[in-house]
């Protein structure tokens, strides 16, 4: 009997019990020398036996999706403590904020994606990525369906369940064209990276289509009509950027064409850039007028073929249609098919969108979690609980709730319910004393329940439900990382604030946004930016600001100086035309 | 009567006469000064007429095709003696040698093309270039169908004829599969800047496919098996190419199935890189065998299907097939189905490939040239003319060719016969007396018509039609252009050689291939090169040459410090692994 067999036959002894099996193989390692070292590595299939079974203590998280809030809550996780697996039909991370550039060519497709697998490398511990698309979850069994989304010959199964013990879903939303006909079939999107480059061709196409022999001007006028529709920061910064590509590269390359070409912006409300301030809209709408981009507020889409686009006038009720050679529609988002299959199983079918509670967990879901766009937090409102909380605080169940008593809890309940901290705010109350003041703004020691509840009455009127966009994603990720590394000491030592309804304290502090401003680059080597403490910046200043906002916001250093250094290029060579 | 209205008169008065209205107009200028300036500008429109006309008397250059050839005639072409016009159905260049670099991101698909607006633009004279493809040449109304090539809805007819004085056809050749059964549908290519593209997306696939759970081992080696059909340059260095992207990058960022990777490079010679010195081939031979690339030399492919490809040993004649999950064919190139057609047409059916004289003038047509890969050189053979060449050369006409005669002659039928010049070489015949010399080796003082027929009798046989590379394409463009721009003055005062079958010289001295050398890069930052004058280099150094002269053969600085900067990045941050 040779070392090896003994070893072999002592570790299929110890197979049943992992722990003393594994004091056997420390016990070789340390005694053996040499010759042990040896045979531990001709005994690695058993020995990988013992080590599978410890890691399978890990509990199996399973992310869905790459994007902004994937990605960043793999970024922050610490792999070692988890079995994690990713799943998305995309095998990067794209920085979508600068799709609308890709689609001029200011920058290139490279310059923006990271392969995901590159990122979760660097993480500590494994972490599996699988190029597939999750077709279904089965949330009462734990597990999913996910097929491959690469259309080839190549052989194996497409389709694999994989088992979850968490569930992270971060694959955001998709287009929504309430219903409008025909424009999934006749319009171009910009969510994907893939989005911009079909638009970047089609731009080409169409100048290359209208200047051919044999037109009539009428033909050409049409080909060379670019339709936006949607006055959000995405559609207005195509828009800017297709009039900078037009103006800068294309009018000298097409010289016979250029007085034939239009830009028209379609927006449904009555300004464009609505969510930003006032100030930005019409600086934005101006600029838009002297760039010679039609502006049509007030302007319902009807319908979209493939020639025509076909809208409404909402103050006049016509009904117009206008020839157009490229629509790129970008407004609103929609929940996907799979998302929506889920809500049916977990009783939120009636909702719109899949909702989660304040740590960021599906409602009706103990083990699943969303962020990004595919969900919005369910803000508990503060005068749902208002009895409990006045319970709670009134400390020596006095039936009054004194000064003393709020300000102990204050803290608590501001965490809990973060539209309290809103509402002191926009009523510059600095003091909670503030806020039990009488109708007439005297100063009262204590009140009541029904005190309390008018103090409050106005609170849940703060609550608002978060914008899509890349960076409350992107913090919603980062957030739940931080929660799933502290998952154990927080169990222990809870984080959270106090628990009104029940007893004890949450686990950890809900999820609050920051929001550190949001631009919207007009073309022309000028943005506009609405920065943190309702400040306003607009022109050349504020694009730099873009700029460099931008270049250290990305992912990595490779796309960080892909970035930049494409920027330098269009400043020096300009875009290219080439159709590829 | 303003001034103005007496010179719209005026010239509405010499309407019919060009070059009186012209006269007027420059009168105007010289004496009226301003005044006279600004009327001349509100009259453009009738000036503009005048042009017109005189413009029309421009012979009409069409130029097919936007490839080596078709770009390099374009590039020198003095466009403001013609009216050219350009139809491709590619709106821009591309440097096609670096495409194996595209397949796997060492460079960048953009990095490679730049848009051939740009390159015209430059032109002295207005170039007219459509985004088309020709589908017919009608050469005896000359004048050529075109039909664009996008895919889309926009409006206006897809179909014109363009009318011709010059033709010239630059629209390459395409891929010959030697009708091998299922190859046009279930391989890859490499000839347009696209097949690169989906090469490198299918590469990933491949991996991403092939890491999916649930795949047996098996089906994970065939999805993750390369075949290579071809050992010309173009293959060896796209297996040297994936190679290297493997080792440097896939290996890292896929370790679970790196193990199950394979490349093999079939060629039906014995060699592959045949076509170079043996040392070379030999060379890479080792090389790609150390790297654990599977040469199989001596294979015929069978046939191609979507999961397998079936080849023969020519040695044992047997038949076997293996599973592949990529296969690039690129061996030969055939002649396009629209050049067949013309071929027809001319009288040139039952050739494989479109010939042209020396000249590159094609063959049965007067006014219509074929330039790179569609067409080929048919050289005339000296043995063909050899009584005329003697006839002419014998001066005295005393039935005897003496030295002087010869000597007088000598550089004209070298000129004419460039065949004579390479068997003088390789004979290392320094002098023509040497040529005189009977079979013993004595010097002869002059010979007879079968003297000299005998002393020339091997010089066709030096004759080799050039190879289908960017170079030749490149030179012959070049080359055309100079004819083109010279046509007048070569009229008055020929510049070509002596006509021995006819009187007087030839206009221009025929095209002469220059041979600047091959590189066949063999990845690992190694490569072996074929140099002037039966130079061969490999291994590091080499490399560093073939990134020089690369480089500096980019088309325009853009590209120039694109290709640069590619390289550059590889090296710092490797190559994208993104499925886009």
């Amino acid at each position: 009997m040779t070392i090896f067999s003994f070893f072999t036959r002592a570790s299929k002894a110890f197979h049943g019990y992992p722990v003393a099996s594994k004091l056997l193989l420390v016990c070789t390692l340390s005694s053996g020398g040499l010759v042990a070292y040896s045979e531990s590595q001709s005994d690695i299939g058993s020995a990988g036996v013992v080590v599978d079974q410890i890691e399978t203590k890990k509990k199996k998280v399973v992310v869905l999706g790459t994007g902004w809030a994937g990605t960043s809550f793999l970024k922050d996780l610490d792999a070692s403590r988890y079995d994690v697996r990713v799943v998305s039909p995309r095998n990067y991370f794209a920085f979508t904020p600068l799709l609308p550039s890709v689609t001029c060519g200011t920058v290139e497709a490279r310059s923006i994606v990271e392969p995901i697998r590159k990122i979760i490398k660097k993480r500590n511990g494994e972490v599996q990525f699988f190029e597939a698309e999750c077709v279904k979850i089965d949330a009462s069994n734990n597990k999913i369906l996910c097929r491959s989304n690469i259309e080839s010959n190549l052989v194996g199964n497409d389709e694999f369940f994989l088992e979850y013990d968490y569930l992270v879903i971060a694959i955001g939303a998709q287009v929504n064209t309430f219903n409008t006909p025909g424009v999934m079939e006749n319009c171009h999107f910009l969510k994907e990276v893939e989005d911009a480059q079909k638009i970047r061709r089609t731009v080409i196409d169409c100048f290359e289509k209208a200047i051919l022999p044999g037109l009539s001007e009428e033909e050409r006028r049409a080909n060379l009509h670019f339709v936006v529709v949607g006055g959000g920061p995405t559609g207005v910064e195509f828009a800017a950027e297709l009039h900078d590509f037009l103006e800068e590269d294309l009018h000298k390359l097409y010289p016979g064409v250029k007085d034939l070409v239009k830009i028209s912006l379609i927006q449904s409300g009555d300004h464009i850039l609505n969510m930003f301030d006032e100030r930005i809209s019409s600086f934005a709408e101006q600029k838009f007028n002297r760039d010679g981009i039609d502006v049509q507020t007030g302007c319902r889409v009807v319908s979209v073929s493939d020639k025509e686009i076909t809208m409404k006038v909402k103050s006049k009720g016509e009904i117009c249609s206008i020839p157009h050679g490229l629509v790129v529609w970008s407004t609103g988002v929609g929940t996907r098919p799979v998302v929506k299959d889920f809500m049916e199983q977990i009783g939120q079918g009636n909702r719109r969108i899949l909702a989660t509670n304040e740590w960021l967990r599906v409602k009706g879901c103990e083990n699943v979690y969303a962020i990004g766009d595919c969900a919005t937090i369910d803000q508990r409102k503060i005068m749902e609980d208002i009895s409990a909380i006045f319970e709670a605080a009134d400390e020596d169940k006095s039936g009054f709730l004194t000064v003393g008593e709020l300000r102990d809890v204050i803290d608590d309940i501001i965490m809990r319910y973060p539209q309290l901290g809103l509402y002191l705010t926009s009523k510059h109350l600095a003091d909670v004393t503030d806020l039990l003041k009488d109708s007439e703004g005297n100063e009262r020691k204590e009140v009541d329940i029904e005190g309390f509840r008018l103090a409050l009455s106005h609170v849940d009127s703060q609550m608002k439900s978060l914008p899509a966009t890349a960076q409350v994603a992107a913090q919603q990720g980062s957030y739940l990382s931080r929660c799933f590394n502290r998952r154990d000491q927080s169990h222990k030592n809870p984080e959270g604030p106090r628990r009104f309804t029940g007893s004890g304290r949450h686990n950890f502090q809900p999820f609050l946004y920051k929001h550190f401003g949001q631009f919207a680059p007009l073309g022309g080597e000028q943005a506009a930016a609405e920065l943190p403490g309702d400040w306003v910046s607009v022109g050349h200043s504020t694009q730099w600001l873009w700029y460099s906002v931008y270049a250290s916001k990305q992912v990595s250093w490779r796309t960080r100086v892909l970035v930049v250094s494409d920027w330098t290029r269009k400043f020096i060579f300009g875009r290219d035309s080439s159709r590829i």
